[in-house]
């Protein structure tokens, strides 16, 4: 189904605001609670007693999605892109805010679609959705999800430091082949980590390993990562046949991952946290390398070679 | 100066995300708190205790605003916006986040005005940008704030009943000739309205008396309103010698006033509401009307005329 049609009374634009405000209340169902906490007055009147999480990210017709891109998942993957967030610092998600710019000529059916797509990933996780605002434009479609969770022990990105361990979950590369928008964000992962207590930094895979890893590493710190370790999905190496690129540059740079990538206290082998993480969960986690001290070395090498790699600066040079 | 640039240096394209990301900390100044409570992690980590008040609205270039509108007055205007939906509800804003979504061709200098005008509002009501997200589209411009607050009592806009006068603040009409752009939120008269227990319903004008007041008004009830009683802006006259329209029509109809408009319990007299909030606040205060329970009427009718008023379906019918 195309995001916007030229049929006028099947377009959103047929219908006044408040109508569209109706619409988006029964599409959102049992996600979207009554006024006051819910939308209908001037703001949602909700107690964030024990909330310290907050995050905001948004979607873009013809940049995060396409028209090959069900109106469904695309939904999804807006909430689930948030909720990912919060994730990756070990809390909950627990209530959303909905803002969205729209053209007139966006389908009705299409945007029914969508808000399901987004109210199935928020009833997934247990997550209110209180309220919003609407605004039009001319041609280009977004939406925008603000995001408020509670972490006990909040994972911060700053933390790592020499001989620590580095790992990530599941398996990477390749997400355009339909995982950007369909992933499951990795709430239960980051709460095992941060009740762990031996998780000093983490983060989730947005920009690619290439990219998202130097944001991990300290000042005077370099991640020193064996490439053989990393990885790799079967969908980066079904893309690797199409780009002659190696699997892994793909399982680096691609994106889009919604993996979480994490440091390990040096005091805690890799056999032991292998162990404590197969008894809570399945998910795949692999070790990928460490960090050490390197004074004029780049944030990001090669465990053999010592050098940085041809991938070390993210996709974009490879285009 | 104009919002966009065909000069690429001089736009915000030139700069890489982080590189921006680092301007916009630097203009927000005292307002940006430090990682991991502002940017720069996957979320802020802030403590939400106490708050209980969301609220999110988004600016558009050609929607909300043009050319002729300073870029500091459009940052200032998307604050206050948010801000005037705290106070409606008798609150105090605490934290906001930014999202944006903007073309390159923006100009880097603009671009710094607003997010200046931003702060500047920020800061006069001691708010905190936490975060925010930036993401690029083709031609359209469009930034959200996320605005969360507390308040101990909060005015909801339910609860008025037969024989409540009705109360606005301030003058209204013809904000299109500024103040729409240059208003201060009226946070102190919604926490004076919020402690007096005796206002039942309140919420800001935005889209006009005429379309509004209904909004507050429930079921089986409506508002009778003298004409003679709705404070004029002197805005609203002179842009009634251009337009042709009576000057009353234009203060019901023109919207973006951010008054706050409310219900004050049947018990207390126009003379003691008067009289206490002289004592605290020099805001002008004007009773306009009434609530009355009557059966098949119009939710808003003329106190003379016992009719509709030819403007009580709001500005969009004369157009």
């Amino acid at each position: 189904m195309p995001i916007f049609t030229d049929n006028a009374s099947a377009s959103i634009g047929a219908w006044g605001e408040n109508q569209f405000l109706r619409h988006i209340r029964d599409w959102l169902g049992d996600t979207a609670p009554a006024a006051p906490s819910g939308m209908g007055d001037d703001c949602s009147v909700t107690p964030l007693e024990g909330c310290n999480l907050l995050t905001t990210d948004s979607l873009l017709y013809g940049r995060h999605f396409d028209q090959h891109l069900p109106a469904e998942w695309a939904g999804m993957k807006l909430m689930n892109r948030n909720i990912s967030d919060i994730a990756a610092m070990g809390g909950l998600p627990r209530f959303a805010l909905l803002s969205g710019c729209f053209p007139a000529q966006t389908d009705q059916r299409w945007m029914e679609a969508f808000v399901a797509g987004l109210a199935k990933a928020a009833r997934n996780h247990g997550i209110q959705i209180l309220g919003g605002d609407l605004a039009q434009t001319d041609k280009e479609w977004m939406a925008t999800v603000t995001l408020i969770g509670n972490a006990e022990s909040p994972l911060l990105r700053s933390g790592g430091s020499a001989g620590d361990s580095i790992w990530v979950t599941g398996a990477l590369g390749g997400s355009i082949l339909g995982r950007h928008a369909r992933f499951e964000p990795r709430i239960e992962e980051g709460r095992l980590l941060a009740h762990s207590g031996r998780v000093k930094a983490a983060m989730d895979l947005s920009d690619g390993l290439a990219k998202d890893l130097p944001a991990l590493i300290g000042h005077g710190l370099c991640a020193v990562i064996d490439p053989a370790a990393i990885p790799i999905h079967s969908d980066a190496l079904r893309l690797s046949k199409e780009s002659g690129r190696p699997p892994v540059e793909h399982a680096a740079c691609d994106g889009e991952d919604y993996e979480l990538l994490f440091t390990v206290d040096k005091s805690v082998s890799e056999e032991d946290w292998q162990s404590a993480w197969s008894k809570s969960l399945k998910t795949p986690l692999h070790r990928i390398g460490r960090i050490e001290t390197l004074a004029g070395q780049a944030p990001l090498i090669d465990a053999k070679t010592r050098q940085p790699f041809s991938w070390s600066d993210g996709y974009q040079h490879f285009r």
